[in-house]
């Protein structure tokens, strides 16, 4: 549910402005120059994904970002960290390997 | 896109299977009770988001887990970490206060 609420870049964006503080529907819908009942619509997926919770207040209803989800995303991602720092160290040692291999191609014709 | 591919947790418990090393096809169908075309369409969403890369041998085109876009995902959640720290903070910070109020309002009592 998280994942698939995370997956639309507007539904992103609204957590990236929600992070600066509560904000209304209105407040929401400008920078992105939607309809109200489009960025409502987004609302609703990213409450259900336990993304943002809304305020009770009839009139304003404040959007505010929830943090649990987040943060359970980021510890699903860092298990593989191990697999992205093998890979980097991979390359690293590759690299190594091709410096040493063009500094000792290039002394040699100097050299002799 | 990748959001997207992540969405379905058939897909995330392939790449937890593909974390371990490489596998066919048939390999990954085996634990998911899937017939070879779902498990084919599975590894399609995936391969376009980058998150795994297939060898050529047309016989067996072994899955390979990609690591960089799993890092890209840690790193946007890892955005949101001063949120979740604070978040925590406050709520240490009020069970902290809850604990000494209970701990003052238990002494009260007992001294008068």
């Amino acid at each position: 549910m998280t994942f698939a609420a995370l997956a639309d870049p507007t539904r992103r964006a609204i957590l990236a402005k929600l992070v600066t503080g509560e904000c209304s529907v209105t407040e929401l819908a400008a920078p992105f120059e939607m309809s109200l009942p489009a960025v409502s619509k987004h609302l609703r997926v990213l409450e259900r994904a336990g993304l943002i919770a809304r305020g009770r207040e009839a009139q304003w209803r404040p959007c505010r970002i929830e943090a649990g989800p987040l943060k359970d995303v980021a510890s699903w991602a860092e298990g593989y960290r191990a697999l992205w720092e093998r890979r980097f160290d991979r390359l690293e040692t590759y690299l190594q390997q091709l410096k040493k291999e063009r500094k000792h191609g290039r002394k040699q014709p100097r050299g002799k």
